[in-house]
């Protein structure tokens, strides 16, 4: 497995200042943010560290080479809008913004694309199925073309009053994954696993590594803390910033020892990124570099690879 | 603490057939059902023990007379409707209903009547609020007014599609309960507590006790399963019937020996109804009456009380 | 579902005398041992309460006669050799006399029989694993014929040296049924499941209803207590009475709220045999018959019917 | 084992009321406290059910009649000061009035006397040790010269203020206990063993029962239950009365399954008393009666025997 | 937050070598001891890395300048004494140098003093508490007129027999704290959170962080393991060596992966100081400073900052 | 304690290039294994870093030399056959090798060698007695003589089909040690303990560093994994690799941070050698050497002494 980071907490870098400071930590990959420019519709989205409509051949080969000579790979582009947001319109927006971040992934050399499936979050899973069916095989079919993969993150795009009740995601359970590789059986399709979002849903958070085994295309390393205080005051109908905190690894309730002890026996060998999205180290751009140092030394002593100078 | 059932689970069954029932299994109360005549809108609705649109003085007599012969009480009335539901017109026949429930209440002499607060189940408890005001400073002014209590169960009437996502019943976490308790602090304003609510939605179901203790106007014994191997599949953003089942009490994760150990403690005097929603004992109306049989012999090893003969 | 026990720990009583004690407990059924008359190879085994190579018709109709008065039912026969010993001659006496005892079961109206599968202990699963087949394909074919069926209680029957290492009965694990199941695929073959044999294996006692529920033709109630101290001492490869013991239920590690919960959700309607292999209620008749009231007292209060006057 | 309680809790009755009321219950025994009349120091102390200086052989001997016509054992006196007492001139009353109880034992042929140690609670264990060796050689001697064991009760006594910090019986832990039986080896010389004391001292409340078998010679039975979230804010070095609550046998943390499972396999046959210090049960003479009735039901699952008709 | 170290640890080093260390091994502060020269009273005290007596104005800078060139702050002046003693003389000492400290902190710029509030260990809580009032009133004044802070440690400084029954420091337990800070609510009176002397005395250690968040003014990282084996013997009422044993950060049953979420999030941004009490690693200098190492490297996967080259 | 890894992983490697190996990356020793040259007759066995039959004076010198160069020690040597191996002939084979070792170990200054009791695998513990004290009293002898010590490594060698029933060492657990300790007292002979092996016989891999403290002259760090999942398939009567997996420190179920506490404690001052038995990390050298390094990174959080460089 390979160490790196989400860009999406360094947005006040360039992607050279990133590469830099990632090559000096010893991390061996990225996951650049593909946002289009301009664009910040929510906390850590919006980031652009690479403009894939503007992107060209040429430049596409500047910074391969750059990132070459730094001894690190892109682990995949991310970009994560709502692709079934209820208004049409606006999703179009994002599947063609997807599309160009595929597009780019083929002139990086990138196989990886990570993203969301996206939901209208007033309408049950049920009622969102058939547009998924009716996005996804098309988008899917458009990646295995450009000889793309799509990871989808799992994460239900639940935390308060504004994605409320549903969230702005599908992917967000076994069940329904299970449901969504029935449907759409393509190799190119498959997961971002982030353990930290199964935590706060009460489901195990390891055992499913065996049965989707062959579907995790990359990891997040992101952590969180259910407060049990919290929650016995609201239950699991609140929204769920009421009852858990996300935070660094090994600052949470995931077991980070047995994620990666399974991790590794079911053979998975690609990307651990970590995500930062715990406000106590949000304060300043030297916070958030020194949220990554600590996480990966937290990470290192689960994973192969030398560690930071 | 009077041991009784919620008369729901015996539709087939008159009042007085209840009452006969309940004295040869050595109950000491009952807390019949008082829904309209004729409605039976959902599962264990729609149950018309007293019928108390009708009831006159005479029969509220009648109906004293008899229970009191057998040596029961009536721990409280029972209906169990929505008076927030989003169409007016249909809550407003709730209130009224409700209204004539508490008028047979002063006529019974019974001094409890048991509901819920309802919910416009598509919006958030915020979006509730105004509504909850509105409709319920009044209703329990007119308890006050009838020398009635009333006790709200802690149902969050939400089991699958049909109630999602917000269920029917505002009052489902202490979290709300502050919230209510401070909105209306009137003494005829308390609870009907079921602990088994409060273990599907993760919370203590022991340690609000202490703190609404004086609240606690009725008990329910219910209890419930929750499996963790389903609940691995959906987690809890799921519809809460995909990963728990609502059994007899000592067939479910209820502790019973501390909920009765704290109960006894903070001072609770009053009735612990046992009401049945444990599917694999509707089949028959003798597996209904089992089911109550059974429950009170489990039950009783924690209460006072004798057994029935 | 009917509690009953099996007639295996009253040896000193006629089956007339452990009707007329079933009757006067309460019970509803019993399971009466059939072994050849004279043979006690070992502990709990030998008992001949029903004698089926001498039961003539009459003989039946007499038994079904009495028992129908106290209204009691025969849950099954039992009869647990060892019929793949590797003695083939010895094996073929056990197999000889478990026909019989189909044979009687159909002169009595009794549709089960309760029974091993055997072992040759000295071999692994698979090395027995020819033999299973051979032996057993023609014998549940036989019971088919006969209009029998067959409960394999899930004994590893691996208690001490004697039966080192593999134990005298394959049938102990899911892993196993599930292969039994799918070589002998015929509805006339299933288990007689006690969860006590799974505690001290580690196995989950419960869960396997789930899969199993349409298998499961008989229940035994026998619990045990595994002793973490001694286990600290001899781990898992010793064997297994080293650390753990044979209990009433309710004195061991079975979790039985649990157990009759998902029991009556699977729609198990059968009997419920308790077995008393508790040396601590073995020193007389009258200790036996006294652990059989407490086991059914501690079984009553998670299953319907009445309590022994 | 035999069920029975211990009188302190029915003050208010004469010796034959307390009788008749076991022998209505189907209790088997009762252990009759013997204070001398009129000292009532603490609370539950001073109720003298048989007055030991004024028994006469006639009356014991009458005594005896009564209760043997009522099928009931005693199962032990007992008398429980403080024979350490700092003040000697006390400590020697006290010593005194063992000596009676002792005498009495013998008169109503009862083999055994239940106390307690004593201590200077302002003094620490080794300190108390040369007066525990002065005071309790002579009396163990005089125990057995008059044919009587004693049964030391391992109740620290220390509950609140009055008895800190050492309380005022030093038997309280098996590490003092193991001491206590270097020094005097006497068989005369035991436990009366309570499992609810060593709950809230954080103490495994059954595995003693395997080395200090042969030492237990009567078994009271009562619980506790320690709350968390009191102990949260006052951690161990309260005074215990601040983090934990006596109840009764099923309403507390003992594990009363494991225990009488443990308990039967060391051999224990004899008697096990209840004893009610719930003060939620305290209002009333029927509430205490209907205390005993209650644990009486709850333990008869564990326990044969006939539960009281 | 920032790493250091107490100093008591290191007592053959003068502050030079100290601060030389602490450097090299990449600290970024220290709380050096300062106790009156000559005085070792007991294990731990008596270490006087800054002389606060003979300090003047132009020593102070010296050793400000010093520390500054290596990088260091003064997380704050450590003196650890009973200001409580029963011998008022005594206790005058300790009052007197306290604010000797005080002194020398202002001289040093540091703003915050470490130590106990000190107990007449032989008397309760209560009892103490009006000369708790009638000293520290004046001394917190003291402090707020010189600038400093004072963080009162939370050890119960109760070891063995010679600290027994209460300890020589009150302020032990949430209880206490919230009652101290009532009595004076300076903001200059706080704590020196160790979250290790609550995991023996059964208090969540976690918890009180978010109810005192505004007093932690320093924490002190020690662990300790609780042995249950040990406990099991001697229960709670023992003195806590005989059940427990401090040991380094990662050694011990604190939790401290949550026990750094937590403090990060009620948004702690001051000192954490590694405090050596493990006697396994007290052996010589090189182990000593040995354990400084080990815990640093322990600590820092749940800290930002930097690992010591 | 010294960290250092058993050369068994490198078996590509050179004594030399293994030395050089260790010494970059910061270890403080190693485990060279010493089987006798071109015999492999099992994974992880086989490997000749030290060849003892061509050892001359001259060779054990310069070794000696090397390592001392490179700050390195040699724990102990390791050759791990089956000296009770059924065939006599082949367990002569293993015995004379076994006393090589023992001669080169004189040679190189090495007191220690690490080995296996052995067993015959189809018989019992009880059964393998005789040829136990038979064939270990004079090679302990031997060893004595020759100023050697023994360190028997406390694995089960039970693994699959191969090996079972019994295992290929009787040295499994904690009450044969005891036996083993009685039958040969000699202080030459001890234990090589490895806790992985107890985790999975559910036997506490703690506990047991306090009785046989003076008895461990070596520690293995190795870890393993035991799935819940799977042992609820199969039972502890399967196979342990059916349920089981051997896994690096820190990606299993070992508690190293209370297991460093205690061996603190007790005074352990000896080496601990990684042991890499983990599937995933042996596809190349590379990732053999990396799980070395990974290992170590894990350990030193636990452990003093400098992480490599």
């Amino acid at each position: 497995m390979q160490l790196g980071f989400v860009s999406a907490i360094l947005p006040d870098l360039s992607l050279n200042e990133v590469a830099a400071f990632a090559k000096a930590e010893g991390f061996e990959c990225i996951e650049p943010l593909c946002w289009p420019k301009g664009k910040a519709e929510r906390r850590y989205a919006g980031v652009t560290h690479i403009d894939v409509v503007a992107l060209t051949q040429a430049m596409a080969e500047e910074i391969r080479g750059r990132l070459a000579t730094a001894g690190l790979a892109i682990s995949g582009l991310g970009y994560y809008p709502n692709p079934l947001a209820p208004d049409r319109a606006e999703a179009e927006v994002y599947i063609d913004h997807l599309k160009q971040v595929m597009r780019a992934a083929s002139l990086l050399g990138v196989s990886l694309v990570n993203t969301f499936i996206g939901r209208d979050w007033t309408r049950s899973v049920d009622d969102n199925w058939a547009r998924f069916r009716e996005v996804w095989k098309p988008l899917v079919r458009f990646a295995e073309d450009n000889g793309a993969r799509i990871g989808i993150e799992n994460c239900p795009m639940l935390f308060s009053g504004d994605e409320w009740p549903g969230g702005k995601n599908l992917a967000y359970c076994p069940a329904i994954w299970r449901r969504m590789f029935e449907e759409i059986s393509s190799p190119s399709f498959g997961l971002n696993y982030d353990p930290s979002h199964l935590v706060w849903q009460q489901i195990d958070h390891i055992e499913p590594l065996w049965e989707f085994r062959d579907r995790i295309f990359h990891v997040h390393a992101k952590d969180c803390r259910l407060d049990r205080r919290r929650l016995d005051q609201v239950g699991v109908l609140a929204t769920p910033l009421q009852y858990h905190t996300p935070k660094l690894p090994g600052l949470g309730d995931v077991d980070w020892g047995r994620f990666f002890s399974v991790l590794s026996d079911v053979g998975y060998q690609g990307p651990v990124c970590i995500e930062v999205e715990d406000r106590a180290y949000e304060g300043s751009l030297e916070a958030r570099k020194s949220a990554l140092r600590q996480s990966a030394r937290y990470l290192r002593q689960y994973l192969s690879g030398e560690v930071g100078a």
